[in-house]
């Protein structure tokens, strides 16, 4: 089915004020989804869905997530840009806007993710980065934690960091990179890109990263892990207001294909 | 009166979640003082004053606020900092306390101090930073701002740039650093530091700057302002949410005569 030109969306938004990225019958915050569904629907004075790339949980930020929608009238007349981010709360705002081919979909035609993870680490809590970062009080060793990620890089089962309750066709993914940094004296960051992610996968990747290390197992240890292929093996599951959605990849060819709005 | 040795406490905070640093009798929000003191008081199971260095406004951040307390007990007996640390709410922290000499007193003993504040500086709003720097969608030229702001430095009377409400012997303060710089693609950041500032003096002069540089007026304008020595004359005041107290001066002998807790 040709459903028409698409408009492609790039989303940022303060996870802290959303219950998640995905629409649900019942929950106390909005869903970024939801509202972003409420505003199109009140632009065009009917109904419209949003679909986005990236299912993020609860608390969990974005810097580039991707959405597209199929405009129900001609979308010239529309300053989208410009409404859209008149009407979102100051949790959410939008970047950038594009007219793209008929056969673009924000989930589908998405080759790849990149996240980041960011860890304040010092013996002190940080008030003013209590939720944009995880908190570690104990020195993090970012040799043992590049020398453990690079075992998980390449094609694999990722069965072990999934966490139950979304239906895929397959657990196989692709890492490409997978990379510690420190960014300051305080702050740790964990860059990975993949060709996509099975539900809550950055943060079991974290988690179970950072409890090897402080139970002082041998690195070679999420080899093992990751070959079990089963989710009793792996261990923490990060915490969310550590983590950033901060690109969707798509074929290079696509930005000639669209058209900015 | 000698009140004995005093604490000395290096603390941090989210000026979201208080109604500035001052205790008041009524505020929806609680105070930093207020907290403090609250904490203070059930540690020595007794009331304990707590006094600071600067009275940070509603939504003003701390990375460096200072202030002390006279204890009521013999201080060895209690692991300070840890038990403040663990019954401070996420938004409060606690960086180092020290024993200081029974002369010590945050305000009078202060030789300055340094505040930054930070601008969004990009045309779309940014959600992640939209309670830690104030938004300014229109290009910011730092080269006029250094200028206007160079003006400002030495030693005047800052009676234009202060809010009333606050009972002060001198409205005279020395202004030693006053510099713009961009920190990113998208963050303006300035550094100012002084023997010691008015209310809202800094938010008035980077209010005032601002409109001074988006009215196209010439940056001495800003010196005439000064010397108006009439609040009438300075013109906006910036939002709260960009400015954080960095560092309270001391002299040089202070950290010799502090003992580390």
């Amino acid at each position: 089915m040709n459903e028409g030109p698409k408009v492609k969306l790039l989303i940022t938004y303060d996870g802290t004020e959303f219950a998640g990225w995905q629409k649900q019958r019942q929950s106390k915050k909005p869903t970024v989804q939801g509202s972003l569904e409420q505003m199109l629907s009140r632009i065009f004075a009917q109904p419209v869905r949003a679909i986005g790339a990236s299912r993020t949980d609860a608390g969990v930020h974005a810097l580039g997530q991707v959405a597209h929608f199929v405009p129900p009238k001609p979308i010239e007349k529309f300053n989208i840009l410009r409404s859209l981010n008149a009407m979102a709360p100051d949790s959410l705002a939008f970047k950038e806007a594009w007219l793209a081919p008929d056969d673009f979909h924000a989930l589908a035609s998405s080759t790849g993710k990149t996240y980041r993870y960011w860890i304040h680490n010092s013996p002190i809590r940080d008030p003013l980065r209590r939720l944009r970062a995880a908190w570690e009080s104990r020195p993090i060793d970012l040799d043992y934690l590049n020398k453990a990620s690079a075992l998980l890089t390449g094609t694999h089962d990722f069965k072990s960091f999934q966490t139950a309750g979304s239906e895929v066709s397959t657990t196989t993914r692709t890492l490409v990179g997978a990379v510690w940094r420190r960014r300051s004296p305080t702050l740790v960051e964990f860059s990975i890109t993949g060709s996509g992610f099975l539900k809550q996968m950055v943060r079991n990747i974290v988690g179970t990263l950072l409890d090897l290390h402080f139970n002082q197992e041998a690195p070679e240890m999420i080899k093992e892990i990751l070959e079990a292929q089963d989710r009793r093996k792996a261990l923490g599951t990060a915490a969310p207001q550590g983590l950033y959605l901060m690109k969707v990849h798509y074929p290079e060819d696509l930005d000639i294909r669209c058209r900015k709005l």
